[in-house]
């Protein structure tokens, strides 16, 4: 835990906080802080700061904290990901919320099995404790937005472009001929356009173990997505998505 | 399973093969394989090839294989770890051999805690099994070489040119202010070398939670290891490391 995330309802009006839970054992336990103390707090979805150790005892871990006046920007890069198995989702919610991401917008595919879509993992009771987690090792507080789409082109027709205002639009398929680099174009060859602010921001596609089939490859096609790809090894979605989550993020950097 | 990992031992004088474990059941109820079909093998460590498959029924598959002439090159990047958790280096190792690493050298640093040594985590019998999952996942066949460290300083001074050929040393550092490609020099313009053959190979290296200390990274500078960065974000370990590897491998792609 490199930032401690608190939710507004818990800030009194003086920001002071009192922490009882996981965060209090953490701050007592593993990082041993004694009053005094500085450490780096969060507002979910605000701005970071810094919480001064108060009082601390057995059950409790009291901070005083005072908060930027700015807030962070949204992560540059939305996921549209096929609903991966319940095991693997499990363990990539704290990741992708760590590498940095805007939003993470599940969908269906032909190769989804559809006891995926009946699972806890998907509630955002389980999910968003594990996104938090992942917050708080990257030192983010922008909680990435989530929805779950059970029909996938009604998805990418009708629904993403209210959904993400990425103007570039990639998807992973082992064939492609291009990496995300060439098609970002980070020298700028590829003509891709940044938005008002001069920030690029990015929708990466990422489909089921099995691969998208024709139909979905050619709708996203359809809908401006330009095919990636990372060589010849092919991954499990999971680690798919980390690399090409690195990859995008270390293009974006320029 | 995208490729289908043999033993040479397993293998009869005409390239033929018996499967009676979890390969065959994958064969036969996932990839739901029937007489005549083909489909892609490997041998462990040796060439890729095509094996036809000849019989199955409720318990077994055979295989008649021929196989290439060459052998796949060892992936061009070896990984220096600090002992992760072992929880953590467990989801590892398959995503690892997955990623492509020539050897992952597992090492003793300040902040690994002891008991991460005294682990089943780390013996052959059980890690074996996953980097082989990892590479037929990946299509690959070399099985990256594993050892493991108990002296930090010895390693690295005495041991590690003898472990690794690579000129290229890069360190994951979150206070770097260099990327994997700005150190690497896509454009060539930081003068990496090549071996004898062009091919240029890179030693990763990733510290524990909480990071290198001063003395470590000393000893690493000392020996020719430049850091790099992925920006502001802390990640965990594993995560860190995927993202590193797809950074040098795309770096490596040029």
């Amino acid at each position: 835990m490199n930032l401690v995330l608190l939710e507004p309802h818990e800030l009194g009006p003086d920001g002071d906080v009192r922490l009882s839970d996981g965060r209090a054992r953490h701050l007592a336990s593993v990082l041993r802080v004694v009053a005094g103390d500085r450490v780096r707090v969060g507002l979910v979805d605000g701005p970071t700061g810094i919480g001064v150790v108060t009082t601390i005892d057995a059950t409790c871990v009291a901070l005083a904290c005072t908060f930027e006046t700015t807030v962070p920007g949204r992560p540059a890069v939305d996921l549209l990901l096929a609903v991966p198995r319940p095991k693997v989702l499990n363990r990539l919610w704290a990741q992708l919320a760590a590498m940095g991401v805007g939003r993470i917008i599940l969908t269906n595919a032909e190769r989804v099995e559809r006891p995926y879509f009946d699972t806890h993992v998907l509630d955002a009771g389980h999910y968003r404790p594990l996104l938090l987690e992942g917050l708080q090792q990257a030192k983010d507080t922008r909680l990435p937005l989530v929805s779950v789409h059970r029909q996938f082109r009604v998805l990418v027709e009708d629904e993403l472009a209210a959904l993400s205002d990425a103007t570039v639009r990639v998807v992973a398929d082992p064939a492609a001929g291009f990496t995300v680099r060439e098609r970002m174009g980070s020298n700028g060859a590829h003509g891709t356009h940044a938005d008002r602010d001069g920030h690029q921001r990015v929708v990466l596609a990422v489909g089921p173990e099995g691969g998208w089939n024709r139909f979905e490859l050619d709708l996203l096609a359809a809908r401006g997505f330009v095919t990636i790809g990372m060589g010849p090894r092919t991954l499990r979605s999971d680690t798919a998505c980390l690399a090409l989550l690195a990859l995008v993020h270390d293009a974006l950097r320029g």
